[in-house]
């Protein structure tokens, strides 16, 4: 039987200020990236947030980024190891304190935003924040972007991994995101996303617009649920891949 | 063998700013409460404090409050049960995270600042807050004021309890602290704490100006070190409760 | 000739969070109340605000409000004289700062959410903030709810009020508005506001549900642009004011 | 009659914590760089500097940085101009409303640690940030590193400048400071300071400790009270000036 995880970042409203579209997205993905406070996300919105992935059965992971909240996380703050260390263990740490309060446990961990960025660049950084997160619970499963530095850090720190791919952004052949202000970068179409991601899956590696292939094992899909078009990507796209024989699951 | 537990709150310092004297405390204490990032403390001050603690062989514990770090958690903000309960796992959370990575274990839990005496006033905030704090982890110590709403939300929920008593400050007839702005109310005379604090052990409860006596159990002592004459406060306390025969220790 | 004030809360977006229709308000409302970065708000969402508001010909006010994002300034807190009396400075002079970059001079002050609450209760709180607020700017017209606290302390200053009526609001008979938490006290449908302001306008006071006047001069409306059916309301109110023979336009 | 500026950062203290001797220095310098709350200060700080400096005839400056509160605003956050534009604006404006509840009106505008450093690389920051300064208020003194890229912007945009050295470090032939790492950077010897500063004056000019003189118009000179040293430094620095003839006092 095959099985494929779907993605998405949630949790990302704050205070009074909504953000996506978390109820609708929670009945299509398997697996909720849930901010923690830091570029979004209170306490109150992660307590929803978890309240409804489990209702749900999406398995909850934490999913931490730079102390920046009017700027979502997207700026780059350079800080030392120690510092980021500190940074993911806290985030880490309450998201799963609010889980384990629900009798739950984190299933996983995802880099956010800028944090991610140089995280996926920087193999140093990387390994700081996943060996991080590993001292607080060793048996997170780290979502990683095959061919990255986050995929060399994982590899290098023997923990349980998730290669991701996305379901509507483009690569270039180095297996990186193409970058988001050029055209075509973003795919708004849900048939082009299935298209993209089927592509990948039968191909087993990511796929660039040049038709390169970069081999690799997909685990999860990463869909968005902030727009009517990207909630419609990920509902097509589980349609898609439950028609294909896919079962969609979070990872054991 | 008698003995006895010192508690001092530690981490309060925020960024570049510094506030107390933690190194010098941590030889005197035998529990930290821990700031946990809303009204004092970031993660990087948890790190250190924490570190600074494990060194001492001080037991750790989770040291809440409202997120007003410019009030330092002393004004009282009204918040619904659900937000209290949110406030209360994110930081408690927080502070495990960060002491697992350490692989150390949190002891005890203390309620800071305006949070804490709403919490003595309000049994239904005080119930609110522990329950949070116990859905996180069943074992926590949870530090009361002998005689207030936190005595009896402990007692009501069946938790382990640390029944505290201040060395600094006068007490009404009831058990409560004698407002700070009255005279008298704050003791800065090293002496005369050393002899508030082993009048109460010898009276087994708390003793008010009039002698009044509140029975009472009395596991652990609050001290501070804030200042010079709290540190000397703290240093002669534990001097005479080890000539009088006490170990200081945190409760097991 | 006959004009009228509308006004509205704006500029409540913050960072990446989008609250209110803004534009379209703009459209509709003559005196924009912006947000000053506390409670709402933030440096780069003013500032597309104001450039909006002046590209519609819209009055600009400041709106300050108490730091507490999360709860986006509507939990009380007890600050004492001087910390309102910084909070109100702070908040109006980045807003000064703004609007004078853009050649434009602030015409209006209203306070926001718990503080605009406990000031229209407590006629010091609302002295002190008007006090404060006319020390930086003594031409400054302050949005006042009349027979409360609010119109007390602006009478008591001397300085230049608008008296402010809600189109979507029931009153008690004192002039304050009707709990929210209450059934009927927030009007929805917009035919029943536009009665309700029409029948105050004709009365020449605050009309009660049950029909109690409060006599008193009314120069400004309150509308809201949070939802389709506020902004519903404001623009109904707008034609049936011009309707009526009314200009839609700011004190001078 | 000879005359030279003495400047200092100020309100750097917040909420609860201490930084800084505020009163001390504003007894020896006649400019104060008050922090806006950004990366310290906060509304009640701001105000408190305010009526001390004022009570001591010190000038009043602003002296904003990045959101940055933990990290004092020194780490570096890359920012659209736009985004710079609105951080300046809001915080000189605040500062200003501030002063101007005060009677007191702004004489200079320096900027904090990243944010001046990077300015002091890049022209076109610099340019930003001076630009929305002058634009909320026309005649506000730049303070300016001479050689730098802030000297230049200042320049190109006409606006009234103060050239400044530091007391307390060394420079590049370039006119930038020796790296704080490096050994040597900091002077921590009250002599060899005022050694350094009555050197550059005598030379007109930034003195390398290889002897290279860069010829600059010296305006003003920062001096630091954040601990025994510093404060002992711009005290002993003041006394060598006063012997030489110079009156301390902010340009006009």
């Amino acid at each position: 039987m095959k099985t494929i995880d779907l993605n998405a970042d949630m949790g990302e409203s704050f205070g009074p200020w909504v953000m996506g579209q978390d109820a609708a997205l929670l009945k299509i993905v398997s697996s909720a990236n849930i901010a923690c406070g830091f570029h979004a996300g209170d306490a109150d919105t992660m307590a929803r947030t978890m309240d409804l992935a489990l209702a749900a059965g999406v398995a909850l992971g934490a999913h931490p980024g730079f102390a920046d909240l009017q700027g979502f996380g997207r700026r780059r703050i350079k800080l030392s190891a120690a510092e980021l260390t500190n940074l993911v263990q806290y985030q880490l740490g309450a998201a799963m304190g609010m889980s384990a309060a629900r009798g739950a446990r984190l299933a996983h961990f995802k880099l956010h935003g800028a944090l991610a960025n140089m995280a996926s660049e920087d193999e140093g950084i990387a390994r700081t924040c996943y060996a991080a997160a590993l001292a607080v619970q060793p048996d997170l499963r780290l979502v990683v972007m095959p061919g990255t530095a986050l995929d060399r850090a994982a590899t290098a720190l023997g923990a349980a991994q998730s290669a991701e791919i996305f379901a509507d952004r483009t690569y270039n052949a180095d297996g990186t995101l193409t970058d988001r202000s050029l055209p075509g970068a973003v795919i708004h179409d849900p048939q082009v996303a299935v298209c993209h991601v089927l592509g990948m899956l039968a191909a087993g590696g990511i796929v660039t617009p040049q038709g390169d292939v970069l081999q690799t094992r997909i685990d999860t899909i990463c869909v968005h649920g902030d727009s009517a078009e990207a909630l419609d990507i990920a509902g097509q796209l589980s349609d898609a891949l439950q028609g294909q024989g896919y079962t969609i699951a979070a990872p054991r």
